[in-house]
């Protein structure tokens, strides 16, 4: 570590640092658990010009980094305690990205009561790398899996669907975007805290790689056929004005960041009561039954329809 | 995420899982923390080009990577739990590479007794980019810290120094290296796990960045003075072979993984002792005292000696 980075780190993530942080000094932060609770952890990465654009707004990286991480921790059941960040940077970024990212995790730390942990700052000839691994707790055994939906549960989604890939369009200057509403669910996806479902839902996760392989993969993991009946997907206002070809990209697309919820029919109405009293909007999509573990469409006249890559064409 | 990113994380990833790993199927892993004890964190990355030749064995890269982070968790007197991986590679990065990245650390998972929780797989069009957060535990309150040096302690560190930057040279055909030890102390840092210091150091520290500047935190973070007395510091055979610029080079530079403790004086025969039980070399090569806090070289006729790139001419 250069002492130039040394100072990168005082000015810009130093301030980050909760307790347990030891003020970023020392080899490793500590903290205590919370009592009784399980520890829930998962790290993601994004790299400039895979995950973002490379001139993004620094501050809205930072969020996003925050958030698809935290997404993570909704989709367990769990409530985030903090986060590591590692950032590797090309030499001469300008301090002002680093002010801006800063800007937006601090942002984004005030908003969902996490704080920075440590973490370490490199260089790298290639382009900006960051990763974190965020921390969360739940009750012993009650984290969420997506293995377990059972047969007869009901598929249901929050939000909806498709906004990410039409939101990266919009960035791009692909997709007229007048409101800024699509960029804004590509640059900062909400992660599903505080929804009160536990003992509600069988299996969860969020939605990061697009509706149909991620329903795919609940599908799969619980042992359990899935249809899914595709004129139930939510689509925004946003996204219907986009037109068919875009949201049949959504779907298959990724950067939702919704979750995916495995219900049995008698609990549904808790679940609706739960979601309205969060303000999040729930949409049943599906149904698991017994059968070859893998996801199918169908269309509102009982007929098969291809998912996939431009398979949503009824849109 | 990618299908061929799930096959790769399927053949060489999720054999490293633990229980608590869930497989790397979920969103995120879950562990329950032991029982009255606090958590330790702490997260390195590591850049192809920058921490490691990019023609570097695969299996090295695996294994340098945990170790740096276990040596912070053994700054930090605290026993390792296991570790979030994050991946960066270019798209058409070799199996092979993954393959033998994978069995560095299947190896060091089996040594250090730790388990891949889990993380992320992404592409880059930049350098292989990784990042690993380690998780470790430790009495409530018993986490070394470095700013716990009182004036009178002595300074003592682990094993050698300079061989880090001397190996860099090594496997760069630089340094002559006949029987490979120092291509292998710059591969692989020997973490130092298990020993047992509690109730004996007031302070300690993994050196890491140099010596010099690592001592200089230390010094610093406890607000006292510290002199080094630059003849004490332990220095390999292959070292002394290397000569005295190689040396100074290596007490100005880093990779050394060895661990900075500050001692009282009533308690260094405990700590020689604790260091002989657990096979581990250490050596006295300073003093702190009251005054300005920051770090000064002493040579053995008690003359000041310039400390810092170039410094160690003595040698």
């Amino acid at each position: 570590m250069l002492p130039a980075e040394f100072s990168l780190i005082a000015r810009h993530f130093a301030p980050l640092a909760g307790e347990a942080g030891l003020g970023l000094l020392d080899d490793a932060a500590v903290f205590t658990p919370p009592l009784g609770r399980q520890i829930v952890v998962t790290a993601d990465a994004m790299v400039a010009g895979v995950h973002f654009p490379p001139d993004e707004t620094p501050r809205f990286v930072g969020q996003k980094l925050l958030r698809v991480n935290l997404s993570d921790i909704a989709a367990m059941g769990a409530e985030p305690i903090g986060y590591l960040l590692t950032v590797s940077a090309p030499r001469g970024t300008a301090d002002a990205w680093f002010a801006g990212f800063a800007e937006g995790l601090a942002a984004d730390q005030r908003r969902y009561g996490v704080h920075l942990l440590g973490g370490d700052t490199t260089s790298t000839p290639g382009p900006i790398t960051l990763s974190v691994t965020m921390f969360g707790h739940v009750a012993p055994g009650a984290a969420w899996r997506r293995s377990g939906a059972q047969p007869g549960d009901e598929l249901y989604v929050t939000g909806t669907i498709g906004d990410g890939v039409l939101g990266l369009a919009a960035v791009r200057g692909e997709l007229p975007d007048p409101d800024g509403s699509l960029a804004s669910r590509y640059r900062l996806p909400q992660p599903r805290l505080n929804l009160a479902l536990h003992g509600i839902v069988n299996a969860a996760m969020d939605v990061s790689d697009g509706l149909v392989q991620d329903a795919g993969h609940m599908a799969r993991a619980s042992g359990v056929a899935l249809r899914i009946e595709t004129a139930l997907v939510p689509v925004s206002a946003a996204g219907r004005a986009a037109g068919a070809a875009f949201v049949a990209s959504g779907a298959a697309g990724g950067d939702d960041y919704e979750l995916l919820l495995a219900v049995p029919p008698d609990r549904t109405v808790a679940l609706a009561e739960a979601c309205a009293a969060a303000g999040v909007p729930v949409t049943r999509i599906g149904r698991f039954s017994l059968g070859p573990p893998d996801v199918t469409g169908v269309g509102v006249d009982g007929k098969k329809v291809p998912l996939g890559g431009g398979g949503w064409s009824h849109f």
